[in-house]
């Protein structure tokens, strides 16, 4: 599996709940894909949300995205990692 | 302690070694600041790096960063997460 880190560039004024809501439906909409969604970060200031996943393609992790309503703006593959 | 997510925009080619060794700049620089590097993650296909830390505010951040070698291009307050 890859990992991806995908941002949302038009939240602003995102709650917690929101982003709680938001990142549930990622998780009942990726069922069956190979998609996880992990992590999710947000910064109702201006309206950017960052997403960590894995999955197949860049192009799964969208398709999820998509079905939930909230289409990535951009997904970076980020196979090197320092946790 | 607040949260950011910080992004680097010219790190094409990065390997998993240089992340390692760059991570732990931050770290060694962070000392005595308040600030504390948690993770990173890197596409070395586009050269974006992103950055999850906490710290007292931006410019701490940014602070730590630059005596490393490598300021951020952009900060991100992430007040609200989803883990």
């Amino acid at each position: 599996m890859a990992h991806f880190m995908d941002i949302h560039k038009n939240m602003k004024g995102l709650t917690k709940d929101q982003l709680l809501e938001a990142h549930n439906q990622d998780l009942a909409n990726e069922q069956g894909t190979g998609v996880h969604f992990q992590k999710a970060w947000g910064d109702p200031t201006s309206g950017w949300v960052f997403c960590l996943s894995e999955g197949p393609n860049r192009e799964a992790i969208q398709q999820v995205h998509r079905r939930s309503g909230h289409p990535a703006d951009e997904i970076f593959e980020v196979p090197v990692s320092v946790e």
